[in-house]
């Protein structure tokens, strides 16, 4: 089942995401509780698909690359579990923005 | 009525998916009930149609081919019962991914 | 008034359908009531349009033609009755798949 | 106002349709209520439209000509009376078909 | 104010349209009480538009002209009154047709 | 703050208007109270935006410029106030109509 | 964690926006509570996506850079925080119009 992630490959203009985890601590190191974190809504582009299907057919290239940190809005997508973990599957027009190195 | 699904061809750009069994064993092989087990959504493509038929009436290959893993959403789709097995008949930009080897 | 289903030409991309009859023996040869049938969603192409209008004005020929044998979704299409038998008018695309000989 | 229906032409791809009367004898001739009577959804094609507007401004002729017979669905279509008679006015391509001679 | 009907000129596809009176007597010339009166859905077209705007941006002439006598539905448009006349603005493609001369 | 309105663009095909004043007396120079006035309508368009944007990406130029008096729907727009002054703002689809000179 | 603003780039065509201050003092430079105060809706664009992604797949630049001074509608769009400050992420379509210097 290992390794099922690597092989996953989303269908047209969908990207897998994995969120990033809570922080949970605060900036002086003490530990909070889950209730008092921020929602996490950053995420990592782990698979992408080859494009966006248009009308006519043709393929047109996502606007993220694996690796890529994005934003995601708060509701949407669909959740799935690759190799015990969950990762969400999105759009990529339903991405709300990157983040640059 | 045997062979019913060999000379099954979807319309357009539908698929015949067969969803894969749910696994019954934990990995020490031990057998758990089924409410136990989690959903499975992963299916393999037994039919595809010609094509999605574009608004000029053009034909566009579609982007799984008989024999691919795919993940299918929870919903969606339309229940066929071929020669006494059930199928799932969806539209392939509906499908979440496929899986390469 | 005989006949009028020879004379009937469906508008565009709509097709012209006879269910198949339930088949109301078991394998072994014995009636069953109906209720116990199974709900029969294979039907027979009796007539089709000329075909799909484009928004251009272009007409695309259907992708199933008279003798065809089709399988319907369970609900959708419009009941019409000619020469006391009852069909379905359905367009191309609502139909799931075709059975090739 | 004699010659109303004369004088109508619907506009684009609408349709002037009259429908036909139910008969209202069984086939040995014996008069009926008109409850028991079938729905009688045929129809005579009495005027038409130019033509289907397309996005772009082209106009595509429609399927149907002056006098054609053909089938309508149940529901549908904006009732007028003309001359004192009532008539139908409906889109092409929510006709069902037609009848050939 | 007299005179705005005259300078009025309806955007794009719309066309200004002032309904015809009800014909308040039988043709014996009885007078009959309003509510006995059928709905009188005529109307002349008073301003016509320029033309839709397609998506592309090109304007497309309308199909009616200044003078036209047409045909309405019973709900629909926009009451808009102007010197103290009611009138009904309304898209051509909402026009049922119209009476040639 | 005062200017404002004049380094206001609006955006795409969005037009600001300022409706005109409701008329408080009648012709016979009698102050009316409002409620009795006629609902106002007409408008002075006083910033136009750039032109409507196709979905190929093109620019296509308003029907209406700065000074055009337009006759506006009863509902619709967004309400917007530039140096304590009410303005409405609205798509120049959604005008009824303008006067000529 | 600071700098996250600058590095963040909005997909397609949104842009992310800051609302100005809801000013706290009257002309006079009497403060009043903030209930009193009008609502602002006055923004700086502080990051824009690359454009709007036509249905053929062309990028079509915005209508507003990096910088400009916007009016955004009261409702829509989508809260984010990056850096502790709370931003608006808005298609630029969504945009009411903008203030040139």
């Amino acid at each position: 089942m290992s390794g099922a992630v690597k092989r996953f490959i989303p269908m047209f203009d969908r990207v897998l995401l994995q969120r990033a985890e809570a922080i949970s601590k605060t900036k002086g190191g003490i530990m909070i509780p889950e209730k008092a974190q921020q929602k996490v809504s950053e995420a990592t582009v782990v698979a992408v698909g080859p494009g966006f299907r248009t009308e006519e057919g043709k393929t047109v290239p996502l606007g993220v690359t694996v690796g890529d940190k994005v934003l995601l809005p708060e509701f949407g997508g669909t959740k799935v579990t690759l190799d015990d973990t969950d990762y969400v599957l999105m759009r990529d027009t339903d991405l709300l923005g990157k983040f640059t190195e």
